[in-house]
């Protein structure tokens, strides 16, 4: 009679015990079988997030859930690979920028990005608003592209840690999302399995990121990386601010056309949120450092710097839209794409400076003008958003406009008075003088 | 958008925060209907488990689990109506003598019962060793027996606390069952439907119990007593200990032996196992006073110890086993009981004193033998068992039986001999004198 049933380890975790890597694997194997039923699932995770896991435990955690499923062979295709993962925010549109920019740096990226999650936004479903953009490629297809045009940005397949995609919709209605060994597991297994050498992880950290606190933040990240590397592979991490959306646009097409703006060195939404910009050459040094393109962080920003001033990276944006059936027209002129033509500005009654914001009411602002998801199953009306004029230190007058909202099309006025007071709820606005924030906090850790 | 949805809940809980009285109902609810999953439910019974349930909570628990099902209506029933429930150990059959004793001593006792349970045997599969002896019986057969013969004694039906079902069945594969307000939930919501009057905890502690410390004992006794009296029924507690069988049998149909021996005022096996009777007097003696059949407890005592003597419970015990389809023949002449007759005894190899007992490994053994059940599907060997001639505190010498063990018919020697090793690794036997260990731990708990 063996005692190695689900109760016992459940049991074992509840009582603080570690968990021998036999037994989560037993486990994980189970859960992505159905042999073990949910219910068991869930009781294990809110053990695991009321008793934490070694670092031992998070690899063989890790290690299982990646062994739950298909892992993309890449070592046919040449160049060095390097992927970069964000914890999560509003308004970090960096991937579309990154990985064409990375890949006129001279580097390959293979991405696998996830849709809009809690109030934060998701890869997958910003592209998504370029019309004809196909994130669900097979993997030949994936692996085609990543040779010929040097990136791909998919979706997580079903194939690929089918043990993270039943965990993680469980976790998201159990209470157990803030739970490190249990968010490590979820990137890495798939990052793992998407078969990147080297992963550039930015960890968010503010009021509009999972992570509010530093010491919990730098937590994750050290976590994330000591995993990584005991699995394989190369990994640094850098801990960044999100306590305002990152640049000014938050929304599905809006994101797309200010990286497009980026990408093109212009002046997106004529504003000059300069952290979008200055965040993604950060990331984008650091990793060439990590693939041996350039030896100093310095060298990379300047390398960076010049394949976005000289074109190169739009030209990449632009093969990866066609190479994964993106409507090249549409970002070449992106007056084209989907955006909403009820348009109202939202404007200060005071005199002052921009305090706060409170960034994670902005992520679910826009999801309840239909920018993101309630249920999983909801269509995102893309072309709603926001354009921030105004962000944390700025100056304002009475009058003069905050933010450009692009509502939702057939909403009615009384439902915009209510969204206009949620808005002015989570802006505070003060007689001070305020510094905008440091927008990283930890340039590496590795 | 309202903000409770079980998510919430569970993330309150998780957080330690207090639940109100309409989240635990709407919870509770949820599950019985099965609208909220069984994920999400065994996420809260975790959460609950690491941070427990304020008495407010537990009551609202307790309440809800009890709304969720049919509630008995006892008040056409003359008589004062008082239950009896044990929290579970091995041997225990007190029940099978003490609800015709009550009886035969003044009160009426509705008994609603419970299966073995981990290494714990169950009343009802106690009474279900007698041929006949049907414990599903309707509403309407209940109560018309306990009209008649003042005592009828059944199994939990659907209709009954449905939530508690659930939640039971959930909380035994998910390391949650040792937690005070669940367990108080459980118990109490069951005999607040069978629409008992009054109630007296016999609260197991010691090796062989759920409860195997002092103070946790207490808490939980505490608990239970606070709560039911919030609910309405009148309640008392008595500490017990169970770090070795009591009385002297083990097993389903030798404790029917065992309690038919005691109704009628004769030696069980030849053996002196008072233990069983003096805690039976003691929880009758307590009915008594709560129902004010006897003024003071010394009175009870005396009044239950002429009711055995005087053969009038064991007359209630037979009205009993008739009315409720039993072999009445059968337990005039225990020999037609179901028994198994390949019998063994176990000797010891050394002389001493017992020290100790391991219940729960004798409880364990027992369901190795068929006399528990290791899935709920399984049938019960009735006819298996152990007779105990030594208890903890006994003298021992080498080659003296310690216990005659009654194995299932179709085993095989190999199997014995592991079994008898199980055995003696459960009894430890010192050279220094030991004293029987204290039976009543706490009188009385109010």
């Amino acid at each position: 009679m063996s005692n190695i049933t689900p109760a016992f380890v459940i049991e074992k975790k509840r009582n603080g015990d570690v968990l021998s890597d036999s037994e989560i694997q037993g486990f994980i194997q189970g859960i992505t079988s159905g042999e073990i039923p949910d219910y068991q699932a869930t009781a294990l995770l809110m053990a695991i997030f009321f008793k934490g896991m070694t670092l031992d435990e998070t690899v063989s955690l890790t290690r299982a859930m990646l062994e739950s499923g298909d892992r993309f062979d890449l070592s046919g295709i040449p160049g060095v690979k390097i992927d970069k993962h964000s914890t999560g925010g509003v308004g970090d549109k960096v991937s579309l920028i990154l990985a064409p920019l990375a890949v006129a740096c001279g580097l390959k990226v293979p991405m696998m990005a996830g849709r809009g999650l809690g109030h934060s936004g998701g890869t997958i479903d910003k592209l998504e608003a370029i019309p004809g953009f196909n994130t669900a490629l097979s993997p030949e297809e994936f692996k085609r592209i990543l040779k010929d045009v040097g990136t791909a940005i998919i979706g997580q397949t079903s194939k690929i840690a089918p043990a993270d995609k039943k965990l993680y919709a469980l976790r998201d209605v159990t209470a157990t999302v803030p739970c490190v060994p249990l968010i490590v597991g979820s990137i890495l297994s798939k990052k793992l399995a998407e078969g990147t050498e080297g992963l550039i992880l930015d960890v968010k950290v503010g009021n509009g990121a999972f992570m509010q606190n530093l010491g919990a933040a730098r937590k994750l990240a050290k976590t994330l990386v000591q995993v990584a590397k005991k699995l394989g592979l190369n990994c640094r991490a850098a801990l960044t601010q999100m306590d305002q959306p990152l640049g000014c646009a938050v929304g599905n097409t809006l994101e797309v056309i200010e990286s497009i703006a980026v990408l093109r060195n212009e002046k997106p939404f004529d504003s000059s949120c300069i952290d979008l910009k200055e965040l993604t050459i950060h990331l984008c040094a650091q990793m060439l450092e990590m693939g041996r393109i350039v030896k100093k962080h310095q060298d990379g920003r300047k390398l960076a710097l010049a394949k976005l001033q000289d074109g190169s990276a739009w030209e990449v944006f632009r093969q990866m839209v066609k190479a994964q059936g993106g409507l090249v027209s549409s970002i070449d002129d992106p007056s084209q794409l989907p955006i909403s033509k009820r348009i109202v500005e939202w404007k200060s009654s005071k005199k002052g400076y921009i305090k706060s914001i409170n960034t994670k009411a902005i992520g679910e602002l826009l999801i309840e003008m239909g920018g993101g998801r309630k249920v999983t199953s909801q269509k995102i009306d893309f072309g709603t958003g926001f354009v921030f004029k105004k962000k944390v230190g700025s100056s304002v007058s009475p009058k003069e406009t905050l933010v450009i909202t692009y509502l939702p099309e057939n909403i009615s006025d009384g439902k915009v008075k209510e969204l206009e007071a949620q808005f002015f709820r989570s802006i505070v606005i003060s007689a001070g003088r305020h510094a905008a924030p440091k927008l990283i906090l930890d340039a590496g850790i590795k």
